[in-house]
């Protein structure tokens, strides 16, 4: 597999005497989720009678999935062919790649690798779950190898939101595949470890057939910041106020975390930590040597008043405004321990995710309300991404020069994007491969190319039920919440269809009931009439359905220009 | 009235001897809308018998108003004084400046004074809502004076993302009040038509007793670039490439579509304008002399395909990805007359209103399937703001020197901010209101200060029902949004209690029936078990509904961990 190496970024191509197509070993690419979108990121690699699984992620739904509480993959495929897959290889810890995990762990029993940390949150999760007892974890550090089935499965470090984030390099039959994780580059960590550059050289002097790699910021020109720049936005902050600071992120952000801590060390304040997934993050890392913390520096949510204001940090969750996290329960003094009081200062350090810019916004302006010094991102740098850059994934490829890639980890603009970025540099466009859930990319050591699809899609989770809420149960939903419900029920006789007693109407979320009485009772006399009007003796339900449907619907939509669903219902006696 | 000069910022302060309270002239203000939000700007100035009001716009609800098409002020107060008002004054054709007018004017028939596009636009939408023949429009320009009851009223040109902007200066008993409309200050605008700096020397001068001012980008540094900086992107995109060319924008922007036109003539490429409200937009404008459209550049959407590619420019709507816009549509092949095809270059010439970014990230989505070359903002310098940013604001109050400001335009958040930056300038705290709809201000020549509240708040209009949907109807829309309805019915024997027929369940957003027959058919048992089971005999409804509502809640609870809306129906014969 070794190739000559060679100066600054040339594709590999294909070789010069192929041998004939049968004869070469094929191995199998299947993305199941995190292509095409930002979540639930999962992939598939096959090879005759072993598949690999790297991640097992969820997403958070938008408000277009009314009432869903998460969104996983369809991995039918895995359970179609459960015998065969080796293990499932973590990346890292956040929510989008180890979140599915639980469900997937329900359907098939297979080994999970992960690092130290990636694992703790993953024990967390699996305890909650009732699934830790039969789970198989087999924690890695960056520098094992891991040999199962057909292939050997190694990894490098790379610098990310959260520590102990792992890229995968894959030796199979067909070649070399390394998949980036989620990454950036950032020459001065906050916990000193950059990116294994290292690895990659070597990968790259080796040969890589297919680069699979995280796309999300590629759009953006130049380089991501280091961590770093917000830890000085931290001290500037710390330095002109003797007020207490709350800080809101990210729970699994522990870098951010850490510079928190050493910044309130510095200006000889202590640290309160508040928010459930934020006292486990804090918990696990610190139990597993992630977070620095200098003795008697933390302190219970109890001892906050005790102490005088300037020796007070709390960080918090609620950095996106969810209506029940800690900050926003401050915010509207609706929390049990703290209350934001007149000239705190609140540091907000967290972009929006898309979808929360509303939740945020609220949040912001209830702290202002209070009269509290809000600080967050249009008016200062408290947060930086975890993802690369344009000049960061430029430098990944010409690290790998691999032959194929597939931007992962992103919207279709995104792998179009990189299309563009990868041709400025000289990767043929047809070798960024756009690809969407559930394709089969069958790679060989001379091309990689689209054969097929497998079963896969979303599975909607909606309070314990896994799967049981579909398109149907949600169109119904937008359909309530746009114009509500309007029931009419009808109880007749069945040996002659004679009314018996109604018609009744019920509305819900249609109309203020006491605004709109007289058109409700008008409508009653509509749907009366037409029952007196039709041809007596009929008893066809389906009949009287549409008759008492098609009136209201009418007359509803005359009256208001809006459409309720009507749910005629009939009772027979 | 008039002050001595000064040299720099120094607010105005009171004089040495006020007067005796109770001789002093008192005029109000009180915000209907546009404070503590962005939208539905409206705001009512009082002295006496007369009332003059600026500006009557709406608000385009958020999602979590389901079903909601708009929202519009409660103009309860203008209505009991219907007889006091004597005008309202348009600052510019925004939607959330003259988009409440048609409600407006069905409730008080009052003059309005506006600039000729201003009155343009406003024209085509009281046509729209059969209002146009009783409207009494008063044109003015920016140098016109006009006086109504107590009050002077001047004007003074803006710059805005919308031509003929203007602010308004009302002398009053109690002093001078400037409003800014929304502006900005672009020193090359489009039009040539810089901001009238002289004016509001003038003013400052004069002295300014209150100021309302455009908060809306108070939390950006430096200043808005001007517009001619899109027109430079625009040039560049049309230099580079010898495809079709289609450019979304809002339709308001006539500056924007000025510089298409202008840069699709250097390029010899001839332009179609699509989309309701650009259509409407371009006639309006050019018919009244704000769009300079060279002779036979203009071609119908059906002649596109008769012209070279290299020759066709299309201007549409759809920005903001609406699901039902031109641009939308083109992108998803729905569209009459024109779709997007590979090779197309798309700019689209905006930024998401906040709400809107996941539909403009869908439509960008499916520009680049079809294989669109997309420049969005992202990637180019495609949109500039219309308002002003701190060193804008920060000229104003030089120029203005108020001795007190209502930031207007804005969320809290922009009005605490303001306040920040305010005091940077020497205008103490107290001196800069952060007033909440419906508060009144009352202001003589020494002081303003709140004195109570005027009845006012939100409207909901859906469909043409306007204020028929309150709290209660959106709540239980939240409700059936979240988990969908279940109606159980049971017709019972109204003399002793027997249930006659039923129950039956029928549910819509609930469960997906198919999967979950077998939950509902036990629910079924659960309910018809409760109902014998119950003391026979009773009749008493309230009694059976609660046993039913309760029984199901239980049991969907414990089988779904869900809370649908349980409607129990009870028919008695």
């Amino acid at each position: 597999m070794s190739r000559p190496k060679k100066n600054g970024y040339r594709p590999r191509r294909g070789k010069t005497k192929p041998k004939p197509k049968s004869t070469l070993p094929t191995v199998s690419v299947i993305p199941l989720g995190g292509v095409g979108e930002v979540g639930k990121n999962m992939l598939v690699i096959e090879y005759g009678d072993d598949i690999i699984v790297i991640d097992s992620g969820v997403k958070f739904p938008g408000e277009e999935l009314l009432g869903i509480d998460l969104v996983i993959p369809d991995i039918t495929y895995l359970v179609q062919n459960a015998d065969k897959v080796r293990g499932i290889f973590l990346t890292h810890g956040h929510e989008d790649h180890i979140g599915g995990l639980p469900f997937t762990l329900k359907q098939i029993q297979v080994p999970v690798y992960g690092t130290r940390l990636t694992l703790g949150l993953v024990k967390n999760k699996l305890t909650e779950h009732g699934l830790i007892r039969d789970a198989k974890l087999h924690e890695i550090t960056a520098d094992d190898v891991v040999n199962v089935g057909a292939f050997q499965v190694e990894f490098f470090r790379v610098n990310h939101s959260i520590p102990d984030g792992i890229g995968i390099a894959v030796r199979t039959p067909a070649g070399l595949i390394v998949h980036s994780g989620d990454f950036k580059l950032d020459q001065t960590p906050v916990d000193d470890k950059v990116l294994e550059f290292s690895k990659l050289a070597r990968y790259g002097d080796e040969g890589v057939m297919l680069f699979i790699c995280d796309s999300t910021n590629v759009e953006r020109p130049g380089y991501t910041p280091s961590e770093r720049t917000v830890g000085d936005t931290f001290r500037s902050v710390f330095a002109k106020t003797d007020s207490r600071i709350i800080i809101a992120t990210f729970a699994s952000n522990v870098h951010r975390i850490q510079q928190v801590i050493d910044t309130a060390a510095e200006f000889n304040r202590k640290v309160a930590v508040v928010g459930r997934s934020m006292v486990t993050v804090v918990d696990v890392s610190q139990q597993l040597g992630y977070l620095n913390i200098p003795k008697g520096m933390l302190i219970e949510a109890e001892e906050i008043d005790r102490l005088p204001d300037n020796q007070v940090t709390i960080i918090t969750t609620g950095s996106q405004g969810e209506p029940m996290a800690a900050l926003t329960r401050m915010a509207t003094n609706n929390h049990r321990q703290v209350a934001i009081r007149q000239g705190d200062t609140v540091i907000i350090s967290a972009t929006p995710i898309p979808g929360n810019e509303k939740l945020v916004s609220r949040t912001i302006d209830n702290l202002f309300r209070i009269g509290a010094d809000v600080v967050y991102k249009e008016v200062a740098n408290v947060h930086v991404s975890g993802h690369a850059a344009q000049q960061e994934i430029k430098l990944m490829l010409n690290f790998l020069r691999p032959k194929y890639v597939i931007p992962f980890h992103g919207e279709y603009r995104h792998q179009a994007t990189f299309a563009k970025l990868g041709q400025t540099m000289g990767i043929p466009d047809e070798h960024i491969l756009r690809v969407n859930i559930g394709e089969r990319y069958e790679m060989n050591e001379e091309m990689v190319q689209m054969t097929g699809t497998v079963e896969a899609g979303s599975v909607m989770v909606d309070g314990i039920g896994v799967g049981d809420v579909g398109n149907i149960v949600l169109r119904d939903r937008h359909h309530l919440a746009q114009d509500g419900v309007v029931i009419a029920v009808v109880t007749i006789d069945k040996e002659n269809g004679n009314v018996l007693a109604g018609p009744d109407l019920v509305s819900r979320g249609f109309v203020f009931v006491r605004e709109a009485g007289d058109m409700l009772g008008e409508a009653k006399s509509r749907v009366k009439d037409a029952l007196t009007g039709r041809n007596t003796g009929t008893t066809e339900w389906s009949v009287l359905k549409n008759l008492i449907r098609d009136t209201l619907n009418e007359f509803f939509y005359q009256k208001t220009k809006r459409r309720p669903i009507v749910l005629p219902i009939i009772m027979e006696i």
